[in-house]
């Protein structure tokens, strides 16, 4: 194992939701209190300006300074992946280059996502860009594989010409496909150099462990990452499938909502007792007090609890 | 017709092509020249930073910096509608009061393009605030309705309360749907209201006009606006329907290479006899030769030329 290999991000990763005020500014206080409760409760790394913290609603400037409060607030950089990729190559060699100095564990990329139907050749060359122009040993990236969202894929033929040119770069991929036959491909062609693999989503995580992939990065972890790193530690024991399962049944009460990062907030807003987390950014809305309710009451009859989330 | 009315632009637009130089770094001095050359050859305003602008592939500080140098470079800011709507919120707000400010006709502007399936009253909120944040009376916001791109729909829902919060800026729309049905849909709901329809490419122009729209903004006037101007002007006469075929033609071949925007590239490369003109920023691609040979004798086999575009 190399020194780099010894740095890298494994087990589970939230995708840290961003709480703003009521003029949607981002609230730095409440943000890194969220980040040491998660680092505290499960979480051994945080992938903040992921799909899930409305990082696309989000200036490269503004998420570079709530990056820098988030170190200055005590938040070890170690244990950040930062989101950096954006629509325009020029963005996200800076965010990338951004979070490298201020020692960031990896990068999480997501391809450029405005124009589709782009060739692979155009999205390698994006890619090498950033990792040129960054031109830094430090940097990780960690590839971000979301179509339903981004509609732009991360191609297995994509993934093999960069780890040929960029062997030492080319760490991993958040696989949110949905899809466990992708997954599954991924960590069986490029498992096995090096290449780590996160399951989008918890409900694949002891599968994804078993197959030889590295954790996940999972939205469901911003609300319950003590139940998900359950899964994790113990993916080799018996209790693991029964571990797995209840797990599931939390992230199955979260995505039968109406809206996904709404519900998160709306969870946090209540066990923490702090309406303020209920605000999203347009174009998202939040759930409605009826919503809300509705939610609450399938969390409580589940016997879900956040622990020490209170102030 | 209000003071307002009389500054809206009408007829043809072209949503400029960027030229970038090897490295990727806009290129200034040509982008202004190729600018003068379009409204020196029938466009009547121009919708820089479009989608065939590789806008999305532009950092917010490289757009306002390049609208900068057109007007500072002897164009009309009365002749401009930059694309301002981003994916976050405080983007839209920074290009699109920084257009305003330098007295820009009107700002063209996408839904916020990430998050998708959003309910229309988060997009209403997107527009609502960049309208109050900007709180400039001369904003004239033109909606960019472009879902096989943005993937996000601007409907007549949220039209309709759009005019009626913002009478004053909500202008109009372009519509790129690519179905003529929506496209009269709008005008039908909205045209006599002094909402401004713009077909989303040339060949829905006359069928615009004969509608009640007031033009088209597209991409082929970057190569021909010379051919679309002249089915503008002559809408209402026997010829219309003649020189309307012949600029579908261009069109037609335009639309019929593996991908637009390096094509229009490739034209003016051609044309202009200026290679410059090939590069396209990651994650587009430009031509190879062979589609560029192809490229070129169709358009040559149909009389196409590009008056005065050489330096």
């Amino acid at each position: 194992m190399t020194q780099t290999d010894m740095r890298r991000l494994r087990g589970v990763l939230s995708p840290v939701v961003t709480p703003f005020r009521e003029d949607y500014a981002p609230d730095a206080r409440r943000f890194v209190r969220h980040c040491k409760w998660l680092l505290a409760h499960g979480c051994s790394g945080l992938a903040v300006f992921g799909t899930n913290s409305e990082a696309n609603s989000l200036s490269a400037d503004e998420r570079m300074t709530l990056l820098e409060q988030l170190v200055e607030g005590g938040v070890p950089a170690a244990t950040l992946m930062p989101g950096t990729g954006c629509s325009a190559l020029t963005d996200s060699v800076r965010l990338t280059a951004h979070a490298v100095k201020l020692g960031c564990a990896g990068a999480l990329m997501l391809p450029p996502f405005y124009y589709k139907g782009v060739p692979d050749e155009g999205l390698f060359r994006n890619f090498s860009e950033v990792i040129q122009r960054v031109g830094d040993d430090r940097l990780q990236v960690y590839l971000y594989h979301i179509p339903p969202v981004s509609q732009v894929p991360i191609t297995l033929g994509l993934i093999e010409r960069l780890l040929k040119a960029y062997p030492k770069a080319t760490a991993g991929v958040k696989d949110s496909s949905g899809d466990w036959n992708n997954t599954k491909a991924m960590i069986d062609a490029f498992g096995k150099q090096g290449f780590d693999v996160f399951a989008g989503s918890e409900v694949f995580l002891l599968r994804t462990m078993r197959a030889g992939g590295v954790g996940c990065i999972t939205a469901g972890a911003n609300v319950n990452p003590h139940g998900i790193d359950k899964v994790y530690r113990a993916w080799q024991s018996a209790e693991a499938e029964t571990l797995q399962a209840t797990a599931d049944k939390v992230r199955g009460i979260l995505q039968a909502q109406v809206s996904m990062i709404p519900a998160l907030k709306a969870t946090i807003a209540h066990y923490a007792d702090d309406a303020d987390w209920l605000t999203v950014r347009p174009p998202l809305v939040e759930l409605t007090l009826e919503q809300r309710a509705k939610l609450v009451s399938e969390l409580a009859a589940a016997g879900f609890d956040m622990p020490g989330i209170k102030s």
